[in-house]
């Protein structure tokens, strides 16, 4: 019995119960092919002694064994490997499974690799950055944060809150937003026209998946959101590129390819263009909605940094204004409070929205009402309009100042237009600069920015974000790229 | 001048600024065509008058509006609607904006609103249920969840947590995660082997969509997950149905049909089958992994409750004995803490795990890094095993307590098997009693229980779930079946 005492490696200082170290180390044996089917096991009195364990510890693994359907016991003839197990092929199931380090085997059949995916992510880094447009996340309100998620919490076992919720987002949230959307962008929305996403990504994914099929047109801008286009390729559509000068997207452009082609969609961020941060005037927004109602595409408004602006206010979303149900609006609270909270929203035609609902719930079933419901205290409390109001002061003083800098120390290379709102100035550096040399040489010094190629690799140009740096590193990151020029 | 005052409606005692009021006034009328370009507009002197309000107010408006590109001076002469919009179709854009009931207009564009996704959906209710197989949210360790959160905000400014994140969860998560597979399951993971979701769904999505596509065959149970059943669909796969026994899905109908189909996925419940509970043996869990190293399919192990077993040690997952990297296994905290606790997670060979962060990078970004950390310090502090330990014990007892219930009271009309662990059981009505009339019955008397047409409608037959109702509840749940039958 030694030998098959052997197979079992067993470990008395283990939190594992040392019965269960036995049955599983039996079955394991089993799968791999060393035990086969109709085997003999040992007495249980003879496995104890050579294990130099209980008998009664071997009586509770082949219980165990029995249960799970390994082990048969023939009456007075003693304990067998079950014959209904099918043959085993020691070749290929031989690898034993108490790997935990190194990540295994590849996946034993095909799959969709898209290339077309594979990107660098931006991550969070403690490193001094003149990031994308991100805010300032020491800003916000974290302590309110935690304790509207207690308060959620200890409203009593409210069953109804700690179980499944909604498709369409926790219903105080969806009442909140639609009062924030309609206070803050003149939206005419209620309810009914929201669904509460955790981000933008998820506005785009839903509306491109309902909208899109394979041939489909899409309209967007030459220089434009990156992450938007792969999902509108994805879906199998076609991308046609119209130029973007300073107010935007040509609407003359636009209006040339709806002759000639089946536009389904059109990709607009008009408050601040991705990237390049100007802002689409009045005329060419109209002219945009009566395309739409002409030739009855979707207008998808990206409105990602619609809460800052400095030097007016904003021009309403094209969403206000759109009385023939022709736009889809999507926002979030990352860029007015933080990439971590993820709250988004879309604003749709309340048919829209029911079937995005039912597309959502077999993507992600649902949200997260906990957070969901602890953002709607947030609201509530008006921790989120005074969070808005400090920010947005701030912010207006950091693009002051940033601009100041980049004209004083930086004019002779860069040359920029000061955004009217936003977190970003879009820098175009002189051809003599490379901007993707630059980046590293910044980042060697502690400063990191994006080398512009995610944007368009020709026009050597990037965003430098300015809100979420304070005077000090503002000082030293216009230093270090001072220096490294 | 009376009658451009007329067209503007403002209130005193509103939020908004009258400036403001004023000037979204006036371009409302300008976007809907009331008020044309080229128009020269009223004196700011005049118009204050007309509306009896401070001249600044008006002079504010129209710096607004100037700002905004709705208008232009003309040295002189006057302030004129810009000449630079477009004409106006007062007919196309005739709604009023101002709408804060009614869910307005419906989609202007055509989109693809697919039947077979509209379904009725579970919500929480407070009713008493014997619902689907749901935990007691009230066993949850809801105080620890809220101090873990508070925690990680606590842990200072660390921007790389309020940042954005991994596109494959937070890493102390990941790793927790995959300590507890490895310790519970015998999963042999790393942390490479892990997708943080948030729950089963988008595990079944993730993997549908980078495994199938139109035309590829699936393999699920004759009865099945209905869910999983629509994802499949929806890539535009062909479900092929094989039998489901008391030892779960036949697995030499599984091997007919790989002899004569292009077999990608098999769908399969192993641990407890849904909807019947049966839990599948080693030998058939065997035959499957060998059919799938042959016919290289992919199996999709979906662990719904695999942390609740009371009769003995669960089987070990496919997961646990897949040497060929075959089994994609997913599961989710829903079932073991809460459905309000979104956290899911996927194990899969990694080159397929990176793919699956990829693709889900368009759908939704990444995961809520916030409540990532704050589990992961659930698992680290032993909150989880904890209470793992203490449901288990509760479950049990609900189990055996239940079982004598429906036997002693119930057994002249309903057929079941004491399920081996879960948190339903199986049961199936006499045909002389209809479950859509009793459900019906059961609710006006304040008992949800489901009518069973959503697992097969011919079987008459439904999941009653034991776990999430206490001894009283479960008396008074029992006497109103007991009643209405």
């Amino acid at each position: 019995m030694q030998t098959f005492a052997n197979l079992l490696t067993i470990d008395k200082s283990e939190k594992t119960p040392l019965f269960l170290q036995i049955s599983t180390a039996i079955s394991d044996n089993i799968r791999r092919g060393v035990i086969l089917a109709g085997a003999q096991l040992p007495g249980t009195r003879a496995l104890a002694e050579s294990l130099g364990i209980h008998r009664k510890t071997v009586v509770a693994a082949y219980e165990e064994l029995l249960a799970q359907g390994w082990i048969e016991t023939k009456a007075s003839s003693g304990t067998f490997v079950s014959n209904k197990l099918p043959e085993m092929k020691p070749v290929l199931l031989q690898k034993k499974p108490a790997r935990t380090t190194g990540a295994g085997p590849k996946a034993g059949f095909p799959f969709h690799n898209d290339p077309l995916l594979r990107r660098p992510i931006i991550k969070g880094s403690n490193l001094l950055a003149f990031n994308d447009g991100f805010p300032d996340v020491r800003l916000a309100p974290w302590d309110a944060l935690s304790r509207a998620f207690r308060t959620v919490l200890r409203q009593g076992y409210r069953k109804n809150l700690l179980f499944y919720s909604d498709l369409f987002g926790e219903p105080s949230l969806r009442a909140a937003m639609a009062a924030y959307l309609r206070e803050t962008r003149g939206l005419p929305v209620t309810e009914e026209n929201i669904l509460i996403t955790r981000g933008s990504t998820m506005g785009l994914y839903l509306t491109s998946n309902l909208v899109l099929r394979p041939g489909d047109v899409v309209i967007v801008g030459e220089i434009s959101y990156g992450s938007a286009n792969l999902i509108f390729q994805k879906t199998g559509a076609k991308l046609m590129k119209v130029p973007v000068d300073e107010r935007g997207l040509d609407v003359n452009a636009i209006a040339e390819i709806c002759k000639k082609n089946p536009v389904r969609l059109i990709y607009v961020t008009p408050h601040h263009h991705y990237p390049t941060t100007v802002t689409m005037p009045a005329e060419r927004r109209i002219g945009l909605l009566q395309l739409a109602q002409a030739y009855n595409f979707c207008i998808l408004e990206d409105d990602y940094d619609y809460d800052f602006h400095y030097d007016c206010n904003p021009v309403l979303p094209l969403a206000g204004a759109d009385a023939g149900g022709h736009v889809v609006y999507t926002g979030s609270l990352c860029k007015a409070i933080s990439p971590a909270l993820r709250i988004g929203y879309i604003v749709a035609p309340a048919d829209l929205i029911e079937s995005m609902g039912q597309l959502r719930r077999i993507i992600d079933r649902q949200g997260d009402q906990l957070m969901e419901a602890a953002v709607a205290v947030l609201f509530k409390e008006g921790e989120l309009r005074r969070h808005l109001k400090k920010a947005q002061k701030t912010y207006h003083r950091r693009r002051d100042l940033f601009c100041e800098m980049l004209k004083s120390e930086l004019s002779h290379v860069v040359e920029f237009a000061k955004p009217t709102g936003g977190m970003a100035v879009w820098a175009k550096f002189d051809k003599a600069v490379s901007l993707p040399m630059l980046a590293v040489k910044a980042r060697d010094k502690g400063l990191l920015i994006s080398d512009g190629t995610g944007y368009d690799p020709n026009l050597n140009a990037t965003r430098l974000g300015f809100a979420s740096v304070n005077e000090e590193e503002m000082e030293r990151g216009m230093g270090i790229l001072k220096g490294v020029i």
